[in-house]
Order: structure tokens, then C-alpha cells, then sequence
């Protein structure tokens, strides 16, 4: 009924025992980490997420900033992203910011991209400043089908051909299934993205399949969909009253939310602060992690 | 449970059969218009708005763009707004765009300030391009309080007292009831405003009384929030099936809500789209209001 | 010495007397047209432009914004781009915003692009509305290399092969030679483009000779570089008084400005208001052009 | 002839030898910091630069952004505005972002205030989560005439009015005489500030005598004005050639320049950048030296 999100936790609590799937837990001081292993097609399709592994930072910092917190996430962050990218050496990195600027809960892929370093010219055209061993990263913000006219996994096919990355990076604004999931994690996943599944539309993905390349994916949940809302209210109400009472409501309800809330979305009045701590993190986080051992010397070029 | 309106009509849509409201209806084209009057105070108690005059302006334009009904919504507007003014030829205006730029649901009034006419420093700096009588005007976009630290309502007094305006027209987003009701109406009024009432939160207002100097404010509705979506739903449902079944629901499910969505919004996906119209509309309607006379002239330096 | 025009009609001053240019002068009410043809190589090394047809619109519009001005601009630059457009009914387009947003005077290309109605994706997405005979428009914009990392004629060759376009419209911000010449007119040619020339970097181009399909550029002049500036004053130094001491002192001149002021520009305090009137009038303009037969159909989609 | 600069330093350069002006110079690892004091009416009237002290703390570091220079610079620019602003514990401040946010040279004053922390509301809102000991701090970016009619000094003592704070700090876009001054240094001083005046426009100013409260004002080059450019060429043409023949040019430069370029200004390509860094570092000096005591958690709060 209804009931869409982009996390792979909220997946798993809503089929907590179907096969195919395993979980490990660990923390970096207050950021709890879970990698989930998608295993089998069955699984993925049960769960309507690809196989392949997806890391979850919980952590309450991107709620309350907490100075401390925010540096233990930042350290995790920084260790899983360079986990799930190529082993290889410098290899050349390929950033996608996605989602449409113009709207504060979308807009975290292209606010996320305004902070990563950009380095793929600097050996071409300022060779002398180029840290030894700089990894070369260009960084793309390719809008959105209604600003383009272009479904934006043509546009980074097309991108990945110019730019012949050795591994792509996007990062996407995430839907939830309950509120109280916003702005509390940051996901990561090896198994690819679907630009515009995180807005209620389904289109190709980038896969390493259909790329050639890896794909890691990056994002913290920032919306609900109302229909999910809705679905989650209704759900509750089972729990507490009584069940049947509520399940011989579904169907009406269904009606009535996909008339009148279908495309709309649920999000917090600050909106602005959340997603201004999240690309914070998420651009350090990325910059701390492809650039270690020339940190600050690329931070004082590119920033 | 939970309903909050800004609108005048979804007001009196939940209470139509109180006493002391008189309502009229006429049309310009496309564009119907209707004029309630909030005529006591016991009648603004039981719709939760101050005595005085509301226009409301229902076109489609907002939502689907056809260029016939914006001009018939501009001329329509326009001319509501020019009887909303002072009689007073000339009359000094201060117009003041509500709302947090940041944040697109909320950017209504940010965005309409960027396009209305700035003329009142023209006399003084530049005479001779000055329009013969034109009208002063200055516009401010006071932020919200997480972003200066003061209420919006002080900021406001104090702009009043130094620019010594004959009247105050301030812009502001709308929350509605109904889903369908967003970028589907423009509404303005005689009897002031309270910044924030908008955003959920009710502080000190704006009004004729507080400031001594004519209020006009004007906005768009373009959220509804969460909470209002559950009680419409349930509201709905009543309609729809069993009303007892509904009823008893009701107090479980306001405190679900309550519980996860309290200060969450609802807004369209599309939502950057719909503000750019809802804006252009607005302040290309203000300039025409204010400098009916020499609009070429004003529209050549302020553009 | 430090000279540097994207202006057709500044080159020409600098080099009357050179065979193989053609000049044409008409005009659409207040907006005075000027076509240049470089017809021949010699020529186009000595003006420092490619071969090919450049037309330029002079108007105070931009300046001023007189209203009955702007609108034989906007006449006059609707048919120029439909005349230097392929002939092929409904050819598509793909529009391309050249330049740094965040730089004011660099501006004119992504804000331009902001306004360009953009149709590619509707008959696919949104059949029932496509207005008959509608051409597809497709927009981005890349960028610039410091953001992010790649030339923007590679990514530009890169978008050309994922859109497919019948024809490719850069816009971009010129620099002229004098600052009398900051938006007092739009340059339009057919011979291509440099991205980055307006800015000083020299890089390949896009060509129809390099893309294999025609290729419309346009811009206005909104900066001068600031070795020009000098140069500008030294020779009109040389016209109002002693010529000879004036071209004595030139080798220090220059020598003097390439240490201290080389990769500087000059733009007007009042960039924004020629940036908003620029950009707004190109998008109309192009807006119009590419939809003469249902403008208002698609002005209503897209706007 | 032309020759403007907001920068003590330089007026000092040009009056190298007037009395009234003592000087002091200390460095913070690779931050050169000078204290002039400005001493008596006659000195401020010969350097255009009212009586007061002047801190100017010169680094490399808003220029190739090198961490550990940055860091120093922190550190300095923090302990020099802390000796600067009221003893009083916890004095309330009204902090005002100055310029035009749309004209990237001028835009310095609107980017640091988005960076400053705001927490005069959070007492009264927030009480459980308010710092013991903490500050209040009000923030604005009042615009500039064009965007609201009213002139600057108007609004802010408007703002002082209703806000009541101990003391003012300004912020806003410097101009320099020379274009290699250019983003090196920040200025701070206590003897107020003429907004507009940095942008050519000389209007009444914000003084500790006009206020009432301590007055700091705080800088960065990021102009030089196009006549000062000229003015600048013609005195170092002096020193390398003929003096007498560049002494009898000079009004005839004078009058081109002024006709051609009296209302420009001179920036670098990559003002964005150099943007960037320098509100960045302001905002985090001004958060470190207003939130000495309880930075962590009021970044927490307020980021």
C-alpha cells in the first residue's frame, strides 16, 4: 500500500526473515555501522533492492550536530567509502551529484558536489601544484529530466564515456518510510543507483553491469513520501487498536491518499539545516577519503 | 485534530454555517474571485481569522500555466489589490517578503520581493528619471528567526518606523487543507498577518491596530501540513465507509501523528516550478497595482 | 598589446581595411542589425575570428530597458536566430549555458539556460500535451573547468553524442574591447565557439566542422579584461594629444599591466541588473524562435 | 586623479610621512599582523580614514589557501576581534553581512553573515539547550539601496534600535588601490564604517558617535576600481621612465578614464573562489571569538 524507501534497514524490517541475506554490526565511537549483504536475486527482489552490500552509519549527528559525534561519523564515513571503492591505486573517480538544486529536499547530490575537490585538470593545467599520487576526480551536477530534457542516466552514460573513470561516485537524497528516519543515516551501497527512484520515478540504472565500471552510491534519507505516510500511520494504528478494524480500512484509504497526496512529499520545515549539515559531512567525508595521504595540501588548492 | 488552514475558504468550509460572514463572488475571465468579509469576532474566533476583508483569486493558472487565465489571474489581481491600498494617491508602501529563501515550500515571499519595483530611493538619487508621480516603494526580505535571531514582527516594527510607509503589503507562503487547494489560489487581506503562523509557529501579528498604517498581506498556499493530511484522510474515510469505524480511530491516530509528523510538511515534488509561477504572478501583479500610471517608464529603470 | 574582443564589430575597427569581410546594416524599429561576413581564412586570421556569418544587435534596451526598445530586440533577435537555425522543420536543438554561475559577469549562460523551455523529454513523458509539431530542446549547463575537472568542449562533444541534436546553441559572455560596449548589444555567428575564450583560456573548439552539425553561438558583452582597459586608455591617449610620446611609453605600459593586472576583468557595479536583462531577454528571444507555432501551448508547460 | 582604497595600509604608503599615525607590528606564526592608530583629526582627514585603530592581519592564506597559514590567520584574526569588541562579558551583538549578495565582488558581507552563528532567539525559544554563558547574536544582510529603497546607515540604526545589542560588527567587501592586495590581508577596525562607501558611494556612516555603541568593522579586499587601475599604471610608469612625460599625460588620462570607466570596478576571473575562502574564514573567526568559551556546543547548535 503504497509504502516506498530507498533504506535497505527499512527494507529488511519490513521482511525481517526472508533468505539470502546477512548482517554484520559494528561502531566507531557513537556511529553504529551496518553492512548488509544482499545475496541472491530472491532476495533483491523480495527486498526491491540489487544485490550487493550496503554499509548504514547510524548516527544522531547529522540531527543534533554534536561536534564529537560528527567526527566519529566522519571517520566511519571516510573508512567505508574507501572500503567499497577500486583497490587500485589513484584510480580516477568519476562524482555525480543528483537531484534538482531548486528544491531544499532533493537538493543534497548537487550540494553535496559544490564541496568535493575537483582535481581531475590539475596535472594537465597547473602540473606544479599537483600533490604526488593526487587522485584525479571531476565532479558532474547533470540536473534533472525536467531542467534537461535528458533521462540523467543517459547523461552520465554519456559522462562516464567522456570522462573514462576507473569507478563512478553518485550521491542521492533518500526516501524514508518513517519519519523519524530523516537526516539519521547515511547509506552507502556497491549495488548501483536508479536516478529518480529517490522522487518516485523508476528508469534505468547505473549499474557496474551496465557501466563496466564500480558503482558506489551515497545518501541520507531527507524525504517521506505522504503516501508512505499514510501507509505508516495506518500500520501503527493496527499495532495499537484494533488490527482488524484498521486492515478493513486499507483499501479506502489507499483510494483516497493516491487521489489526492500521490506525488507529494513529507519533509521537516528545516529542511535548509539538515540538508546543509548533511552535504557538509558528506563532501568532507568523500574529500578525506579520496585524497589521504595529500589532505591538506589538496584541501588548500580546491577549497 | 490537527487541521490548520490559512485559507479563508477551508476556513468556512469547516464552519459554514457560522454567523457574521458575508461572502460575495464575481469573475475576471478565467480568474473566479471571491470577497469574504470576517464582520465580528466571534465569527474570527470561530474561524481562527481576524475581522476583516479576504479576496481569494481561484485560477488554474498557477497549476497548468495557460497564458489566457494568467492574464485574466493578473488583471483580476491587480485590481484586488489596488482597492486593498490606501485610497491616498502616491501612498508610500513598504512591501516585505515573508518566509525562508532556503527552504522552496517556503520561499514565496523571498522570491516575490526579488521582482517588485524598487522606486522609493529613485526622488532622492536619480530625479531625472524619476516618473511623474511615482509612487515610493521599499521592499525587504526580513528572514525568519533562525536565521536573525529576532522575531520577524519586531524586524517589521522597526522597518515601519524608519521608512515611515503609508501602508505595509507583506507576501507570505500558505498552508492549506486540502492537497488540491496548493498553487490553485491567491488570497489577500485587510486584517494583517502573523509571520510564522504560516510555518506552524504563532507569534505576535501584523495588523492596522499594531502598526497604525494599512496591512495587506498576500500569499499563495503551497503546503499542507502532515498533520492536516492524516485528519483529512481520516476525514475522508468517514465520508467514504464506516464514519463510527472512523471516529474511533480518531483519537489513536492523532496521537501517531502527533508522535512522528508533528512539524513535518507536505508539499508537491514539483514544488520549484510552482513557486517560480506563483512569484512571477505576484510581483509582476504589484507593479501593475502600485504604477498603474506610468508602468513603461518604471518597468524600463527597475527591471 | 593586450587587446582581446569576442566583439565581430571591435575586430573590425581595429582592422578596416582587410579584404574578404562583407557588411549588411539594417534595422527593426530602435534595434540596429549588423551582419559581417569572414569570408575568406586571411581574413579570419587578421580579425582573429573563424570563418563564417556574424550578426550583431545594437540597441540601448539592455542599458535602459526601455520597453518598446526591448521588444524590437526581442523581434529583431527572434528572427536572426531562426534565420541562422537549420531550415529542417522541428530540428532539434540542444542549448548549452556557458560559463561560471557563481561569477556575476561570467554568468550569462547558466542564467540564460534558466529560462530556455526545455521540450526534449515531453512527447515521451507527457504525450497528451505535446504540442503538435513541437521541436525537442534539450539544455545544460557544464560548468567550467575549475568545477568540474573536464574541458567543457569534451563534455560538450559528450552530451552532442547522448542527445543527438540536429543542431547545437551555445550561449556565453563576451568581452569587448570598450566599456561603452558592455550590453549595448547581442552578438550572434555560425561559426562556432571557444568556451573559456571569453574568459582568456584558449581552448578547441566547437565547430561545426569538429561536431558535424551546425552550431549557433550568442552572447552579450558584459566584461573588458583589464590589460584591454589600459591599452584602451593608452590609445586614446594617442588620438587627443602627443602621439608620439604616447607610443614611446607603450612597451612600459604593457609591461607594467601583464605583472600586475593580467587575469583581471572590468565589469560595471550594476552587474546584476545587465546580467538579469541579458539573460531574460536571450531566453525569451530563444524561447520564441524555437516555438514560433505554439508558443503559448508551450510557454504554459514550461514556464 | 581617481585614486581609491579602503585599505589603511595604503592611504599610509601614499601619506608615508604625516603625523598623528603611530604603527605596531607582531606576527601569529605566518600571519604579519599591524596595528595603526589613526590618531588625530588632522592624520584622519589626510588619509581619508577616521580616527581610530586599524588591525591588518596579512596572510597568504585566503590566496593559496595553505591549511596551516590558514589556521594561524584563525587564530590571529580571532584574538584581534575579541580585543576589539566590548569587554563586558557576553556583550549582545548585532552582526551586519554588507553589499550586494548578487555581484560577486561585493557580495562578502551577505556570505560571511549566512556563516555566523545565530543565537539571540535561542534563550528565550530553546532555554534547555541554550550554553551557559552563551552570547546573544543577531545577524542581517540589509541589502543595498537598489534592492530596498532605503539607505543602509537607515536600516541598520533602525536594526540597533530594535535590537538593542552593546556593539555593531560589520562586515563588507574592501576596495585596494592595487590588484596584488587583492584578497591578502583582513582589516578590522573600531572607528565604524560608511556602507557604499567601499563601492564608490560616500554616505553617512555608522559610528560609535552616531550609534551610540562600539562600532567594528571588518574586510577584505576583493575590488580595485578601474580608474585606481589606470591611476596606478600611470605612477609606476613614472618610476620606470619619463617622469615628466607620464606628469604631463596624467590629465588627459584622467579625463579618458573618467569618461569610460568612472563606474567600473576591476576583480579577478576566480573571485568565486577567493569568495569562498574569505567568508569562510570570517564567519569561523567571528563564531570562535563571540562563542569563546562554548564553541562546541554552539556549533553543534547552530551549523
Amino acid at each position: 500500500m503504497g509504502v516506498y524507501t530507498d533504506l535497505i534497514r527499512e527494507a529488511r524490517e519490513l521482511h525481517p526473515d526472508i533468505a539470502g541475506v546477512s548482517e554484520t554490526e559494528t561502531a566507531e565511537g557513537q556511529c553504529r555501522i551496518s553492512r548488509i549483504a544482499v545475496e541472491t536475486e530472491e532476495a533483491a527482489r523480495a527486498l526491491d533492492k540489487p544485490v550487493g552490500v550496503y554499509v548504514t552509519l547510524e548516527s544522531a549527528a547529522l540531527i543534533d550536530g554534536l561536534e564529537p559525534d560528527m567526527e566519529d561519523t566522519v571517520k566511519a564515513l571516510t573508512g567505508e567509502l574507501s572500503r567499497l571503492l577500486p583497490e587500485k591505486p589513484a584510480a580516477k573517480l568519476l562524482v555525480v551529484g543528483l537531484g534538482n538544486r531548486n528544491v531544499t529536499p532533493d537538493a543534497l547530490g548537487p550540494r553535496t558536489a559544490d564541496g568535493v575537490f575537483v582535481t581531475r585538470h590539475i596535472r594537465a593545467h597547473l602540473p606544479e601544484v599537483a600533490p604526488e599520487g593526487m587522485r584525479e576526480v571531476a565532479v558532474f551536477q547533470p540536473g534533472v529530466l525536467g531542467t534537461t530534457g535528458v533521462e540523467t542516466v543517459e547523461i552520465i552514460r554519456g559522462l562516464v564515456d567522456t570522462v573514462q573513470p576507473d569507478a563512478l561516485l553518485c550521491i542521492d537524497a533518500l526516501a524514508a518510510r518513517r519519519a523519524e528516519r530523516i537526516a539519521s543515516s547515511i547509506q552507502l551501497n556497491n549495488s548501483g543507483i536508479r536516478p529518480g527512484s529517490g522522487i518516485g520515478n523508476t528508469r534505468d540504472g547505473l549499474t557496474q553491469h551496465a557501466l563496466g565500471i564500480p558503482v558506489v552510491a551515497m545518501g541520507v534519507p531527507l524525504v517521506v513520501y505522504a503516501s508512505t505516510v499514510v501507509a505508516d500511520v495506518v500500520s501503527a494504528l493496527a499495532e495499537r487498536s484494533d488490527a482488524e478494524g484498521a486492515a478493513a480500512l486499507e483499501p479506502k484509504i489507499r483510494e483516497i491518499v493516491d487521489e489526492r497526496y500521490g506525488p507529494m512529499i513529507v519533509t521537516p520545515k528545516e529542511i535548509d539545516t539538515l540538508l546543509h549539515r548533511a552535504s557538509a559531512l558528506l563532501s568532507h567525508s568523500i574529500n578525506r577519503a579520496l585524497h589521504a595521504g595529500y589532505y591538506d595540501e589538496i584541501h588548500a588548492l580546491c577549497n
